[in-house]
């Protein structure tokens, strides 16, 4: 029992630790981000009147919700695992920052697990007002484009065709994000001290959904879309949930995996370019001629 | 008269001044979180119009209005009592941090008092509002569901015929608030130094109205819908206040009481098992085979 | 020369220095509060439709734009005068914080002068939307309420004929204010450190905006309402600036200085009361049985 | 390759860092704030109906856009060239801050052409929204004034004729900026710590954008109006980009570039005058007689 206990806090003080953190920092991250649009959507007494789902009073609901979802997912997770609470983070830091690569599919799975439960706990608190909305719409679930928006994400129609311009928009907007959190955790920089962090970082993800909301939903992280995505398609969405058949796809789930991973390290490798190097060369001694940690 | 100062000054520093601040921190959070349903429902010159009391910018002002309420509330009260003032999390830092069983009863009566001459408060100074509003309306006091809900909370329509519904809201809903307000207060956590542990605890509040605010009105705290609900009973609005008799419920007043208090201590355990067992397994010597203070 | 200057770097060391910040600190205030009354009334495109300037989307706009002028104004006055930038605050802190009654007049006079010429540069940058806005209204500037509500408040029309409703808003909101002004500056409770009291202060009256604001304008600052009437008076509003003839008052222009006054000073003693001699009677030595700072 | 490396490190540790460091932060900047108008005029499915582009909502998510544009265009950039983004800025620190002259003109191109990518990028992401919003207006590119204030400004309707008021808008709204910045950043005042000065000087322009901004779009920083707008003559907008023909202009570029240079100026002089000396004056040694470092 004694035995039991110690072999039980070894685990948590290493690896299984940080993966519990993941996954609770995701999960609190999700129960937050996707029940805010869950409230614009079906929750609010004059929601699915006049489509008027994503108007900006709503997007301002649905941009503070996913931020203060970051806020508070990286808060929970914050002091053992980093936080992360997003592959394409951890990837980034894999690459720029040497976190080492053995954990990095750990984290990922424990991210994915965490936002695939959390959503199904929006499903269940929030089953009540998507069936109405349905049944107010005169839609069957797998129709129902405006429901499965509370769980994953989807172009806007006036890509009209492209696949590029909503995978450019993930690559983007992922770029910044990964930009931003490199900034805010430099200390070399003028990183936010206090444990302030988490909450400039959730600020970049509000203000990322104020500025690259609209193209194509902001996942700008594969376990945020993919986890709750699998929730809906197990749920009864169907096809428009996986493969992701919808409007000129067959297959839309990779964009918001492929985008995210990508432009995350297009972020890191761009703060390191331009900041990163420029503060080591700043505070470096001038005969190592070799930038660490960051080149 | 010295003596009787020396009096006054040992129950201050004692048990007493911890129920004076906890008094005074859930009467600035009711004060402000209830005036700011009045202004959405009866205060702003459009209010009454079209019924969108709750439309998405109006849940904005109620969402902003209760977290900021929550902010000042606990600045109000910290540095005496912890600023609980939340029957909810009284509990949970008994069952889980030690709190003395003791006081939970004092503490619970103060915060319902504070609740309860808030809402008076308020409806002295939104009377004329809210009788405006049901005049318009053509509404007397007992069937005015609109200017009830300026004080205490009911279920969404949604859910139709259901108990279990709304009180699953509650218990989510408080679980997420006292696990972020454990993550929160964590120093070995990343809890905010600097005193803006209160700043993110309500912010924790905004998110949680902007994500589970419109399912049951998110009282996630039973002083906060008791407090005022008792006081609208008084106040003349009959049977809707208590026993909360309305749509499919003869009683509804139990289920704003008993989910934030089985929701709170479900949150402060989940915050445990997750992440206090694991900072205090890294932490801990390895000797010691207990985790102390959270487990 | 050197003596010169010498003079007036004594004069700045001293009170003049702090009439200057005093001034200063509530230009901003006003300049950025009024300018954001002016935008939901006149600036914005669509302003004037539908008489809409207080819906709820424009009265975030003006709750952010007041408290952020409150967080701006003292940030620029905090280092020198204590950043009162409002009469009432002023006279809490004579009464119950030993601050020093000769001063009390001065500042005063110096914070009315910078709201009055606050106004004036709000009426010099916005003069073309003000007219405008009249224009399109068929208004003469005298009859036009909606734009005198960029300088000066007024009360709801549903107090219908009470003059007790607008003063006793006057004084809860005040009182609101002040108390937790004492809160967040008593170091011996949770006041904010970081040098992030000026921006809790300011989010203090976003929250009385958001929640005793509709009532009668939320001027709890006699400075704030008087400055910028006595401008729009001079500017050609005429009656309705003062004395303040409108609907059931033949003069209304007292009740935001009185009841700011009154509110102030009650949530000094309201705050001291319950918390004030709290902390200090768990700080001070047992033997004192005197409460000191507070009492 | 050593050498070269030594080279590189040299560049980056001086003023070629500093360089490197303004383009990315302006670059941020420009990229948050250009698509969160963006996102209200032709990103939300709502949007273009009832020319509500700039309705109150929309309003806020672009006053936050662009604030925390600021943000953390300030975090990125901060602790390297001190992050002006903003010629203004600079040229303000140049006149009363010992900011050296011979860096200035290399700011300032580092800065517009950060702002010009910038806005290349966010015409690279928004190019089917913006196509899509013109197709639905039947608008050709150089008729489409909303859309080109996706990038850069123009003064309201209601100045009908008048220079003299945008440019006084720019005036004012750039000397409070810079006013703000000084107060914000005066260690001597009351400047937050922390690292918490980007965080209250993006607000600060949140605040400007709540209260200053529908006169005439608020650029406040040459940068920030001249690089979007070079892009949008580039990209098909033509004479209303360059020089800027419309309405009663022949050429409104100029406005934007000098009112703001003007203006900061003006906002470091009040600030000094006000401020900063008696700072100076209740800290320095009697016998000095000479304010250092603000006269």
């Amino acid at each position: 029992m004694a035995e039991e206990n110690e072999r039980r806090r070894g685990y948590r003080a290493g690896l299984g630790g940080e993966l519990l953190a993941e996954f609770l920092g995701t999960f609190v991250l999700i129960l937050l981000g996707c029940a805010s649009v869950a409230v614009a959507v079906a929750g609010l007494p004059g929601s699915g009147r006049q489509s008027d789902a994503f108007g900006p009073a709503n997007w301002l609901i649905i941009a503070w919700g996913w931020g203060l979802g970051v806020v508070f997912g990286v808060y929970v997770a914050g002091g053992v695992s980093g936080a992360h609470i997003n592959p394409a983070v951890t990837l980034a830091f894999a690459v720029r920052r040497a976190f080492p690569w053995v954990k990095v599919v750990p984290y990922i799975v424990a991210q994915v697990v965490g936002a695939f439960l959390a959503a199904a706990l929006v499903y269940a608190t929030y089953g009540w007002a998507i069936d109405a909305f349905n049944a107010k719409a005169g839609l069957a679930r797998p129709q129902s484009l405006d429901t499965f928006a509370i769980f994953a994400t989807f172009p806007a129609k006036y890509f009209d065709g492209s696949w590029w311009g909503p995978l450019l928009d993930q690559i983007v907007g992922t770029a910044i994000l990964v930009l931003l959190i490199f900034a805010l955790t430099d200390t070399r920089n003028t990183a936010p001290s206090a444990n302030l962090g988490p909450f400039l970082i959730g600020l970049a993800v509000t203000a990322i959904g104020l500025t690259f909301g609209p193209n194509a939903g902001y996942a700008i992280n594969p376990a945020r879309d993919f986890g709750p995505r699998l929730w809906t398609f197990i749920a009864g969405w169907g096809d428009i949930a996986l493969p992701g058949t919808y409007q000129w796809f067959s297959a839309y789930f990779w964009i918001p995996i492929v985008g995210p991973l990508v432009g995350g390290v297009i972020g890191a490798v761009v703060y390191d370019l331009f900041i990163g190097q420029v503060v080591a060369a700043r505070t470096a001694p001038a005969e190592t001629g070799r930038v660490s940690g960051d080149g």
